[in-house]
């Protein structure tokens, strides 16, 4: 099988213009099947502020109303999710910009939930893997903003993490799948406050006792539940790293890498 | 060869969430393959407004500075169209939203004028016709928001009736090309003021009468030229009317059908 790689920034990357574009160069010449997933960063944030729309947090968590949907949708899907691809083309790199709507990519539910409404936020059901591949194989680069849609006509809020590992899961059957998380961390570190410390390879004996002594940073460990979830379904390797280091990373030479 | 139809909205009917909402089930029913081009409408500036960035005009035009070009790719490219596709996908209908970047569909160039620096705006170059066919072949329903690329990745904001006389022109040589401009007046009008003074048919013989009349509202100029333009590229009829009578539209019973 052919191998792919499916790599998702988010967070100070997007905010970064400059670490954006040097990574958009990076990405560009990874000579590979690849997809990039995108999270959101503070851009949408700021612009609600801008805006006056009060951000709402219930129990320590952000509510996507229909007013913060809608700046989401411009956002994400709009602004970031174009600059990017305007950007890979200017790369020679043929990008595509998708959210979840589009051709049925990412189908959702809005997330049921005891206690929280979350307001616009969904839950993945299923990805449109064969739309994905057409695209491959007439050699385009899907780029993905964080949204899905629930087939009725509402557009869900939707993590970038879950969306990346999704559509990992659901092409593992038609490549060799590489997951690859970018963000401004080295990779899982054993002290949070040691860009240093980078833990090298994680396989599941290693993560059970990492949890037992309390040695992860508990913002990781649903990246590396996540990354568990993904190897079991058959997916190849989850790589875990510094954005700035994108080729290392895919070489083996930099970052965490998860496996089975 | 097998009939498309490219249908433009614009204007009032993006505004109007009830009409939109009702042209989006009269689009998605369409029994042939079709091509969505929008534009913007007020919501642009209703943004930059309430983020209080000044819109620029010189001479009467509107500049599209760095930051309007922002909020044109965050409103046109991402709230309208993802909306639309959305709901399309709500109305069983496979829509995927587009801007011209996406895997270079409309490619243009910075406008360059003796006297105005328009700002990122673009005029349209060449269309990636192979992709819009591999689009419609795999039963997919282009969405395309009025923004181009010049390839070295800067986004252009483009005219959507432009855009979509492009593609028409682009797609003619493959298919039966029905290019289709709604808006929000019943047709051509021979008394702006007169709703119901719909001229049903446009020759080149009776527009030039008409024109040395003084007899067509001067806004209706440019799309009528558009219009000629595109029959004398081969394609097969222009269609201009009311959005409220998309099917009417179609099969010649409402609008103005201009024909060489």
């Amino acid at each position: 099988m052919a191998e792919l790689y499916i790599i998702k920034i988010g967070g100070n990357i997007i905010d970064d213009e400059e670490q954006l574009s040097s990574f958009l160069i990076d990405f560009a010449v990874i000579d590979a099947d690849k997809i990039l997933v995108h999270g959101g960063g503070k851009l949408a944030t700021a612009m609600a502020d801008k805006l006056n729309i009060p951000q709402q947090l219930i129990e320590g968590r952000r509510i996507t109303d229909a007013e913060t949907l809608k700046i989401i949708t411009m956002v994400y899907a709009g602004y970031i999710n174009k600059s990017i691809v305007a950007k890979l083309q200017g790369n020679n790199c043929n990008a595509i910009g998708l959210c979840g709507a589009d051709a049925n990519l990412v189908q959702a539910h809005k997330r049921i939930h005891h206690s929280i409404d979350y307001g616009f936020v969904g839950d993945v059901d299923s990805v449109n893997t064969p739309f994905l591949e057409l695209l491959l194989k007439n050699n385009m680069v899907p780029v993905i903003a964080p949204l899905s849609s629930d087939r009725k006509g509402q557009l869900l809020n939707t993590n970038a993490d879950s969306i990346a590992q999704e559509l990992a899961k659901g092409l593992c059957n038609l490549y060799d799948v590489n997951l690859v998380y970018c963000f401004e961390k080295n990779g899982v570190l054993k002290d949070v406050d040691n860009d240093h410390s980078v833990i090298r390879t994680i396989n599941p004996e290693l993560y059970h006792q990492l949890k037992m002594e309390g040695a992860i940073f508990a913002g990781m460990i649903p990246k590396l539940n996540n990354s568990f979830d993904a190897l079991n379904a058959g997916i190849k390797k989850v790589i875990i790293g510094n954005a700035a280091y994108l080729h290392k990373l895919i070489s083996g030479d930099a970052g965490t890498t998860i496996t089975n």
